[in-house]
């Protein structure tokens, strides 16, 4: 049933596997201790990944991506502290709103949407702002698919004392992250990325002590990570009605995330995926949106045609019949369209997806690429 | 595959049907037109039930149930504005608790688990205090089963001129609501309830005037059901990723829903559910803690046996082992658990259920009951 549906080359909801998908024909009892097993099973399996075990609790949270941030926000900066809010893109302006209706006190630091924020940067900024306590980084902002420099952003914010509280919603698994070697006090990342899994719940690794005195913080019942977290270590269980089927598809993909290689494998398949993805586009004359050193392998951002008789529009339908989904552009200045490398898809299969575009380039007759 | 697992006699997550977790098995963009008209024609449906299209928005949300009652209560409530929260068990705590943390000024009126709110007391505490703008009312309390007298109190507050918000979790689908005839401000219910979906979102029915000058009244940029809404209206989209895979249970569940024939079938299978499982818990000599006159066809609460051999954590494994998952009781004055009546199960099933809690008692040579 499955393999007649168009294959998703967008930043999720993503292609999954079919066993990720099996996964959800079973119904899990919230209260059940085999469910509980299974959260506890996929909490540690995430720790693993940025080797944060000893350090930081993983709190699942219901809800999109977006949730989670705003959760991570509202627990874990004081209500008088100050949010440095890094931005080169949609998801760092985002994260100014959630500051911005959260009431917490910010500033925003924004640079142009292909370039990267630099550790001088913010170096510069702390010594120029100390009220600043917390500096929120998106990782890799899927606007334009754009890698910030993290290691380098998390010493300088370290070495300040303040905390760190990074968005990897769209790299979290693919990109490596130690939390012993990056110091941060939240990574925030959710299940319909880079894992595979099916979207519906995100997850907050928050520093141990940060979370321990971070009661009394939040703004909202729902979102209260210190809260979630005290009653899950206290009973197993979720505070609120998990989404059983996503949480079980999770872990089903996190079996195979761990059977294909784990981290170094999955990085792989998608730094595959991306230059097979170049290459083919280039050969057409499609160009991307940045360099290669500061492209992360997991979103693509293209020019569009300059054609007149390309319309986006047109497009997407024309691929997606093809059986490929695209994704818009998302840039204000630029007319773009961008390309998923991440999903339950291979290079060969991106080749694929570049044969379809071509041919439907074609079909529009779009010349003046 | 499913047919081995155990069937969950609880409030939801509860048990689905195949068809409505096969609808889970297809990826779908979250971008893509196709997607977008499944959510339309969820909210389309979704109001239909409640003959709301008139004078109501359906405004779904990602999360649990509680995200969706939080999201109201946030949204639909100024931040000048009373709620008078109406208690008699523990989903009335929790809305209270909602009311804390978002700071929203409030009282609370409690009855004892076994006692309705009524209308006369409703109109009493309205008369009493002038602040009061809006009444928050639990249709059905999980805790017990309990089922409160919606229809008169939401007279009485529309008489004092004050607007209701109604949390109808476990009621709505099952129990009817014509929302021309029963005045309402929001009615929130969930996915993973009465309308056999799995959980994963809940949704708001909200007044069209009260959403429309709702704008910047909300605690949290997650949980604004106006600008949702407002996103979703001109868009066709959800503002943040939803949870593609749950829409598309849902949707297929609500198919299911009506090709049954819709809420009056709905519930009467779940009355011949609720009837079976008394009468045959009633032939052991298990007691409901209601009475009948009160008591909602959708959860229901017994009477621990008063044995010392007795242990609810045995009695549940044990049932369990024989296909059934029951729910333990919420009580904190009586020892309780409790059977659910709703989800993909028939009155055949239900008295099989019984049928293996008697064999469990028996093993565990629980005589005194």
């Amino acid at each position: 049933m499955s393999t007649a549906e168009p294959i998703l080359l967008t930043p999720g909801p993503l292609t999954t596997s079919p066993r990720t998908r099996q996964a959800m024909m079973i119904d899990w009892g919230s209260w059940d201790n085999r469910f509980n097993q299974l959260t506890a099973s996929l909490c540690e399996q995430l720790l693993a990944i940025i080797n944060g075990t000893a350090t930081h609790h993983c709190v699942p949270l219901q809800g999109s991506g977006t949730f989670a941030v705003e959760a991570a926000i509202g627990t874990l900066v004081p209500r008088d502290g100050k949010i440095l809010v890094l931005i080169n893109g949609a998801y760092g302006k985002r994260l100014a709103k959630i500051c911005e209706v959260l009431g917490r006190s910010f500033s925003t630091f924004e640079t142009a949407e292909d370039e990267p924020t630099t550790a001088a940067d913010v170096d510069r900024l702390l010594r120029a702002d100390h009220d600043i306590t917390h500096v929120a980084l998106i990782h890799c902002e899927t606007s334009t698919g754009i890698l910030n420099p993290l290691p380098e952003i998390a010493q300088v914010v370290a070495q300040h004392g303040k905390r760190l509280i990074i968005d990897a919603m769209s790299s979290f698994g693919a990109l490596p992250v130690d939390a012993q070697q990056v110091p941060f006090d939240a990574l925030i990342a959710a299940s319909g990325k880079c894992l595979e899994g099916v979207p519906g719940m995100g997850f907050v690794f928050a520093r141990k002590e940060s979370l321990a005195s971070a009661a009394g913080n939040s703004h909202s019942l729902a979102m209260d990570l210190q809260d979630q977290h005290a009653y899950m270590a206290k009973t197993g269980q979720w505070r609120f009605t998990p989404p059983t089927h996503v949480v079980a598809a999770l872990h089903e993909a996190l079996l195979q995330y761990n059977e294909e290689g784990g981290l170094p494998a999955r990085h792989e398949r998608y730094a595959a995926n991306c230059q097979a993805l170049m290459e083919e586009m280039g050969k057409l004359g499609l160009r991307s949106f940045l360099p290669a050193a500061i492209q992360a392998p997991i979103i693509a951002t293209f020019h569009a045609p300059k054609d007149p008789r390309y319309a986006f529009k047109e497009f997407y339908e024309r691929v997606k019949a093809k059986g490929y989904i695209l994704y818009p552009g998302k840039l204000t200045q630029v007319e773009t369209f961008r390309v998923g490398c991440i999903g339950h898809v291979n290079p060969a299969q991106m080749r694929e997806a570049v044969a379809a575009i071509a041919e439907v380039l074609r079909e529009m007759e779009v010349l003046d690429i």
